[in-house]
């Protein structure tokens, strides 16, 4: 099917895939005065008194801006703020449906770190949760950094940790399929930017030691040329063996190939290499790192992509809808590595042992279960790290 | 009835008076497809080629962002950002109900105006409109200046415009009633804040040349001490004749008096003083300058007050969801005097002469006759006036 001209056809149609809708009754003088003057005062003093009160009142307590800056949409770079917007209008519409989170998209016109995070931070008083979308490496990490020290509310860079949690998830599963545990595996990856840094940093807090990350240079590792400051970080954490050279060097032996870069970056002959029962998600997207049948062809345990049309696509879906429901429900301050690891085990143990096939290590994105899963999960974490303030 | 309860009890109830809704169906993996990955991609690519096609496949196009910073909200006062949301969220409601705009709210946590400025002008992308609102003078002056210069979308402040408009619209009906026309009349304000300045800036674009403003050291005249920047300009246009003294003086054979100010400022005899058959607008909310039967009881021949259980209610809501409406129909890039005279014309125009009484001069909230004259004659006007884009 030609996606491309149905989008278009359809986007023309829509003219916009959210609109904000009224929740309140407005028919007579009375409603009007309940509703808007003089009615209203009372609730705005309350608020006065005490500022927590915008979570009872008003629709704080359910709101979560989707930001960007257009400089990483989807595969497709830098496009500009208004360019971005059909993306993050169908990131808002995902995120009422799966997780019935009021979800409102702001293009910011600024790739300068210190506008975005100002522009953000002074608008924190109105939402109830902040999600950084299609920000380019390296500026998303700064910003998501400072707007975590500046905001009293949770901040949440979905093309980094919620790829990190669904990928996790899937690996979780992988591993049990194949026995492995991931404190023996070694893991490679294709692609150290803002996706492959936080899968590698949420895979070591779950207790993974063995990792070599590789950019187009190859394999990253202390002392080496060409890091910027986030790479220099992972090159002191990761790849304790010191191991250098291209990925088709390192990737020998390796249980987990991890791909977050360009179509056609792993070949057959690598997969061969690799350990037995190797588990591989190529997940650059529209076109993977290595096709499915291929990577099986060469003897891959279990595959996964972000594709729809191949099984076990590792899909953001999985998360942040769940993720958000669930700190909004306990008024998270954060979003911190304890609930996104709730959220992968959430994830991963929709699929009973017994189900578990090398097609079927990962939900569907329309599997009912997954979000109010994750949002208990990342509830109870949150209450278990005292992050929560309900 | 006791409306602060009732509005607490409500407002607890909804929990928000807004939501964000979706326009597009997402039952399936094909949905999914065109409205988010990978179908999103083609209207992404042709915007980027041309930024204008934000109008068209995105919600842009009806979207209004209404900005606060909480600092003159209602007349409670600089009451914060998170304390003035449940009367932007009411105002959301109210532009959607009448114009069937989806206007969202963003409370701002800084009183600094080029923070402001910078926040909204990097949101523009995002928007059809800014409406400002609750704003405390004279920095909202400053704001919309800046904001308009620096935006290719229309700005709006409903504190100074809106309440122009109506009170002009009230005022061309009373006109009418008591036969005098608005280049021969005589003007006095109580109250010299953001609205009584747009008030008679937009009386004066209409013909009006005799008018005195007073605040609550009285009459404001060239080299009066006292004059922030604002005041000094209506110094220079306004009170040819050097009028100066207390309101009670300056308003003795006035015709009209407009009051934005507080309760009590005018008295029965201080109407007694003005001309014959004098029009009173005491628009102090929520108590008026002079209670109506007090002002009627002492020969005022039309009142209009802010308050829906008195006759003539001059009600912003009968003026922004059209003009808003009006100005995205044909995608203005502005909304000028004329646009504003327009709105006012259509709101008066809906009650024929032979329909008009000293109680009826301005017609209701919930007349829905209104919201479409005005869209109608705001689009007119943006075509005549060359700010419309289509």
């Amino acid at each position: 099917m030609d996606y491309e001209k149905r989008a278009l056809e359809m986007h023309k149609k829509w003219r916009g895939k959210i609109e904000v809708s009224s929740r309140v009754p407005l028919e007579s003088k009375e409603d009007l005065s309940i509703a808007y003057t003089p009615g209203v005062a009372a609730p705005c003093l309350e608020i006065e008194k005490d500022p927590s009160l915008s979570y009872e009142y008003t629709r704080r307590h359910n709101l979560v801006a989707v930001v960007t800056d257009g400089s990483a949409v989807l595969g497709l770079g830098d496009i500009g703020p208004e360019a971005g917007m059909p993306v993050m209008e169908g990131k808002c519409v995902l995120f009422k449906k799966f997780g019935d989170v009021d979800a409102f998209p702001l293009c910011i016109r600024s790739k300068d770190v210190d506008e975005i995070v100002n522009t953000v931070a002074l608008l924190a008083g109105s939402f109830g949760g902040i999600n950084l979308e299609d920000i380019s490496a390296p500026r998303c990490f700064e910003i998501e950094k400072r707007l975590k020290e500046r905001c009293d509310i949770p901040i949440f860079h979905d093309d980094q940790h919620g790829t990190a949690i669904v990928t996790m998830a899937a690996l979780l599963n992988a591993l049990k399929l194949v026995k492995k545990d991931i404190h023996e595996i070694s893991v490679v990856t294709s692609g150290a930017g803002a996706a492959g840094i936080a899968i590698i940093k949420l895979l070591m807090a779950m207790g993974l030691e063995d990792v070599v990350m590789c950019d187009r240079h190859g394999a990253i590792y202390r002392g080496r040329d060409n890091l910027n400051e986030e790479k220099m970080e992972m090159a002191e954490i990761s790849n304790r063996k010191m191991k250098k050279g291209s990925l088709e060097t390192v990737i020998k032996g390796a249980d987990v190939f991890i791909g977050v870069s360009a179509p056609g970056t792993v070949t057959e002959e690598m997969v061969h290499s690799m350990a037995r029962e190797p588990i591989l998600f190529p997940m650059a997207n529209p076109t993977p790192e290595i096709m499915p049948d291929l990577a099986k062809k060469a003897g891959a345990a279990v595959v996964g992509t972000g594709r729809s049309d191949f099984p076990n696509q590792i899909n953001n879906v999985l998360a942040f809808p769940g993720i958000f429901r669930g700190a909004l429900d306990v008024r998270a301050s954060d979003i911190n590595d304890e609930m996104k690891i709730a959220a992968a085990h959430a994830i991963a143990g929709l699929i009973p042992e017994a189900e578990l096939t090398p097609d079927y290590v990962i939900p569907s994105p329309f599997d009912e279960r997954v979000a109010p899963a994750v949002a208990k999960a990342v509830a109870q974490a949150a209450r278990k790290t005292n992050v929560n303030k309900i």
